[in-house]
C-alpha cells in the first residue's frame, strides 16, 4: 500500500524556544520511504538526531516567534497483518534485554497497579489470545470520543472513564499488556483510515519474538500505518514538545491511499 | 576507595512466579568489581540480559515458592565527583539521541507539570548551578522519613508531603532537572555512608556531556558509591520485580568500605 | 442484639498537640446505649461536639505527649435489615435538601469520574436492585486484603488495584452508588462479625426516603452493626485526627455480641 | 453596593435528563435581594430545596433535550470587609460542631497533603495573620489562565502547576488553610470586577467565629460579592450538575454596579 502524507503545522511562540519534532515517517525495512520533504523555515538551529530505539528522527529547533513547519512524504508500507490471536507470547526469560523496558510502568500506563485485574479477568488466556481479548474489550468497552482527555490524562483515568481518543485506546491496552507480562510500547503513526485525518496512536505488543501494531480503536490495520515514532508512551512520541508556550494558529494532517 | 558489598534476600512466594532480579554491582570503567558472587539456588530458569544502557545486568529466575538469594562483591571506586555547580548544561540540540529519552516525563517523575515551577523558582541560575540550587533546596526542604511513602507516590506527591526516602528525594530532583531541559534519570547504588544499610537510589544529571550522580539527600557522594543499575524512575530499577505475591522473610544489605 | 464495645488506644506525640476523637457509640433509636464510659485522662481541653448529622460526637482534647483513651459501651441494636434490592430509589427531585450533598463528589470517593461505567456495566437495573447488583460486584470482584492500601488510596484506586480493606470497599460502593444518583455516605461502625477485631466502615445508601447500610465486604448485617458516625467518606469518621505527629504504641477493639 | 445580576444558560441535552441548578443571590441579611425573577421554561418537575447550609437554593428540573434558562436579579450587598490579617483564629476546641468538617479533605481540596508545607513555610504566623499570607503568596506566585485547567484538577495540581482559574485558585487556598487548622469552604459569587465576566469562586474562611470571604486570585472584595451558594469545594456549588449528556450553545453573565 502507497500512502501520501501531507502535513502543515503553524504555532505562534511566546518568546524564543527549543523545539522538538518528531514527524517524518521512520525508514524501516516495512516502510520505504520513496520521496520526502520537509521545510521547517531558517532559524539558529536545526539538529536531528535518531528518535527511540532508531525508528524514526527527532529534529531541534530554536525559533524566536512561531514555528512552521511543511512536511510531505510518500511510503510504500509492505508489512503484513498476522492475526494476533494467533502468536505466542516470548516467555519472559527468553526476552532480548533491551525488550525488558516494555515490561515496566511508564508515566502514562502505571501497569503495576493492573496485575490483578487483568489475572481475574483475562486470566484464562494467554499471549496473543489474551492481547486480542484486551483489544476487543476496549473495543467495545470505551466510547471514543474527542475532547475527553487531555495531557494529564492516564490509563488508569481512562478505565475509569471509559472514554478517550486515540493515545488513551494505546494506552490502556498497551497497560493492560505490561501487566500480563508481555512487552508493550506505543507507537505515532500515519493512516489514511483515521477520522478525522490527524497524528494517530495505537499499540505495539511483542509477541512470537516480534513488534506488532494492534490499534485498540479498530480504526487502522498494521499493513496500513506508517510508524513515526515508537515509545513507552504518549510523552516519547510527542510530535511537537516545546520549552516555552506555544500557541496552535493551523494544523493539518492528510494521509491518502493510492494505488501502488 | 573498597566496598565490600553482602545482600541476602529471602521471600516466601505465592505460587510458581517469574521473578526479576537486579542486585549485582555494574562493570564500568569507573567501578572495578574485583570479587563477586551470587548464589540464588537451583530452578527452572536462569537467564541473564544486559540492563538499561548496557550498565548492569538483569536476572530472570522462575521459582516455585520461595526467592533466596545471597550476593557479595568486591569493588574499586575511582569516579571523581566534581562539584556539579560548576559544569554546564548541554545545549538540548547538541544532545546525542540517545539521551533526549531522559528529558521526558516517566512514572514516578511527570516533570511535564513542573516548568512553571522551575522557571519561577529557580530560573535565575542554569545548567549545573540550577541543578545544585535544586538539590540544595530539596535536601534542606524535604524530611527524610521511613515509611512516609510507598510504591505508589510520584515525585508529584512527594513535592506536595515534603517527605519521602532516597528514592522520593531522587524522583524530585530527576523531575525538576528534566522540567529545566537537563536530562536526568535514576541510579541504583550502593553506599557505605547509608543510614540504615539498604538500597540506595540517588538521581544522574546529563552535564557537559557526561552523566553525573547527585544524591540529593546528602547521605551519599558519587566517589562513594558503586552504580548498580540506571533507569528513568524507579519502574526501572528495582532489585526485584515479582509477577505473582512475594512476601518479606528476611532481608539485609550489609555495605562496608575497606582500605583499598 | 447487644454489643459490648471495649477500645484501648495509646499513642505517643511528637509534642502538644489537639487531636480529635470520634470513638463513641452513637444515641440514635434504633441502637440504646444503656451504659458508656470514656476515660481519656487530664490535658489542658476537653471539649465535646455533635458530629455530622447529629450523629455520634466529637471530642477535643489537647495533650502534651501522649493519647491514651479507653472507652467501653453496651448497646442494644433494634434496627431491621432490610432486603436492599427491594426498595425503590426515591427520585432526584424529591430528594430532601440536606441529602443533595451526598450526591457529590468527595475525596475519596471521586463519583464524576464513573457515570459511564454505571450506566455501561450496571444501567439494567435501578434503585435498590441496582445497589445489590453494585455490592454483590465488588464482593466477588475485590480481594480484602489488610496492608494493600494506605491513607491516600481513593475509591479510583481500588477500582483499578482491586484490592483493600473495608473503608476501601465502602469508598467503591459509595462512589458508584453516588454516580448512579443515589445519594451515599459512609458509617464507621462496630460489629463482632468483623475479623480481626478493629474500627470497621460500610456505605448507608438512601433508598425509600431512609439510610440503609451496606457492607461491601460481606462481613457484618445492618442490624449487627452499631454506628459511631457518619459523613462523606473516610475523611469524616478517623477515629483520630491529630495536628501534629503521632506513633502508635498499642490499641485494640474489642467487639462481643451477648444475649440481650 | 447595588449589583445588577443578569444570565442566560443555553445548553443542549443528548436525552431526558435530570439538572440540578444553583444560580440564584442567596438570600441573607449581608446581601439584600430587591428583585429576582428566574425562568427556566415548562418541563416535567420543578423543585427547589434549600442548599448546603441554608445558603441559597438548589432547583431540580427534568428536561427532554434543552435547558434554557434565564435569571435576573438585583442585590443590595451590605457585608463589610475586615482585614483579614487583623482576625483571630478560632481554636479548634472551640469551634462549633457544625463548622469541624470543613477542616476535613474534600474532592478537590486534599489538605490532608499540606500538613509539613504549611508548617514549614508559613508556621511562623497564625490565625488570620497566616490566612492572609497565604492568599498573598498564593496571588503572587501562581498565574491566573483561562484553559489552564479542567473538571478533574484538584489543589494538588494546581499547587504544582502554578497556574489556574478562579476555583483553582480557591482550592489552593482553601486546602492550605484547613492544614493549618483553619475551618475553610468555597463560596461562588457574583462580582462586577470578574474579568470576564462570569461565575467566580472563592474561598471563605471561619476565623474570629465568623466566616469571611478571600479572593486569592486579588479580583474581588468581600463587600462586593453577591453569595450564590457555599460548599466544601467546586464539586458544591457547579452552577450546573446533569444527569447525562449536555453540551454547550450559548451562555452569559452581567453583573453591573449600579448606584444604590
Amino acid at each position: 500500500m502507497r500512502l501520501n502524507v501531507d502535513v502543515k503545522l503553524d504555532y505562534a511562540l511566546s518568546g524564543p524556544s527549543d523545539i522538538l519534532l518528531q514527524v517524518g515517517v521512520a525508514r524501516t525495512p516495512e516502510q520505504v520511504v520513496t520521496d520526502d520533504h520537509i521545510d521547517v523555515g531558517a532559524g539558529a538551529h536545526f539538529a536531528t538526531v535518531p528518535a527511540e530505539e532508531m525508528i524514526g528522527e527527532r529534529i531541534w529547533l530554536r525559533r524566536d516567534d512561531a514555528l512552521i513547519c511543511d512536511y510531505r512524504a510518500t511510503v510504500d508500507i509492505t508489512r503484513s497483518a498476522p492475526e494476533i490471536g494467533q502468536l505466542e507470547a516470548t516467555p519472559v526469560h527468553l526476552l532480548p534485554g533491551d525488550i525488558v523496558k516494555y515490561l515496566m510502568a511508564s508515566r502514562y500506563c502505571p501497569s503495576d497497579e493492573f496485575q490483578s485485574f487483568v489475572a481475574a479477568e483475562f486470566g484464562d488466556s494467554a499471549g496473543g489470545a489474551r492481547i486480542a481479548a484486551l483489544a476487543a474489550w476496549i473495543e467495545s468497552h470505551f466510547a471514543y470520543e474527542p475532547g475527553s482527555s487531555n495531557a494529564q490524562t492516564t490509563a488508569l483515568d481512562t478505565f475509569v472513564q471509559r472514554r478517550g481518543i486515540c493515545r488513551d485506546f494505546a494506552h490502556v491496552l498497551v497497560t493492560l499488556a505490561r501487566a500480563a507480562a508481555v512487552p508493550a510500547r506505543v507507537a505515532s503513526v500515519y493512516s489514511a483510515t483515521v477520522t478525522p485525518p490527524d497524528f494517530h496512536a495505537v499499540a505495539q505488543v511483542y509477541l512470537a519474538d516480534e513488534w506488532h501494531l494492534v490499534d485498540a480503536t479498530g480504526m487502522a490495520r498494521a499493513d496500513e500505518m506508517a510508524i513515526i515514532g515508537v515509545g513507552r508512551d504518549a510523552a516519547d512520541i510527542a510530535f511537537m514538545t516545546t520549552y516555552g508556550a506555544a500557541t496552535l494558529r493551523t494544523q493539518s494532517v492528510s494521509v491518502t491511499a493510492v494505488d501502488g
